[in-house]
């Protein structure tokens, strides 16, 4: 099995803070995607995830305050389906460091390399909304390459 | 073994364009550090990489021209010692695409996720450089977490 992993830094965050981007329906559709349905504060609930056409529906599996979201992807790309998203928080100094994990890839597939680069970059549009109040959700996100 | 992964398409480029911004010095100083010395242009060179105090010293391990360039980590963080670095180029379209690899991580310590969200940023900067000219090598690299 392979993985994707990230790791950003948040500036002069609370841990509370970077925790609501994660799992509020107005905090998601701030750093991933506008088009974002659900709330994300409840184990077993389904938040759905559009991007134009495509979309991706994540199942909440942990929830731990201030310090773990887990989701498994339970509808979209099949690639996707049954890999888990995880998001792991901790303090250091005046930053809130963010352990991002997407695991689960059966195969290191070049989808995989385009899902690694994206997830990346949509780490710092977080990373960007909690700073200044202003992330780079779809369909205003970076655009990286002909998969978008 | 763990491995970073990354895909980007560069706009309105040619193969030998991007194959260009991997093995010459000032390429590679346009999108990876300011302070790069020696060629990539040659098996066996060795390219010095530098971030401030910090440095990484590339083997040229692998060229085929407009298709595949392939480095070893020769001195640099202890957890970089011995792995490779791999671009792969292929036409798609308006696009070049570039497949990214850095192979053979023992672990995947916390070191490995802020450098795969670096690895991610830096091929932005190599899409830029190529597509206006300009892209963002160190010192003016994109800040992501509290170790830069």
């Amino acid at each position: 099995m392979d993985k994707i992993l990230h790791r950003i830094g948040i500036k002069n965050a609370s841990l509370e803070d970077v925790y609501k981007v994660l799992t509020t329906q107005k905090g998601l559709a701030g750093w991933w995607t506008s088009d974002t349905e659900g709330e994300g504060d409840q184990v077993g609930n389904i938040i759905k995830f559009r991007f134009g056409p495509n979309g991706i529906n994540m199942k909440v599996k942990t929830l731990q305050p201030s310090n773990l979201v887990e989701w498994e992807a339970v509808a979209g790309p099949e690639e996707w389906i049954g890999t888990t998203i995880s998001f792991e928080l901790k303090k250091d100094g005046d930053y809130v460091i963010l352990l991002f994990k997407h695991l689960g890839w059966v195969e290191p597939v070049e989808f995989m390399h385009h899902c690694s680069t994206k997830w990346g970059s949509f780490m710092l549009s977080l990373k960007s909304l909690v700073e200044t109040g202003k992330g780079q959700p779809s369909p205003d996100d970076v655009k990286i390459d002909n998969w978008n």
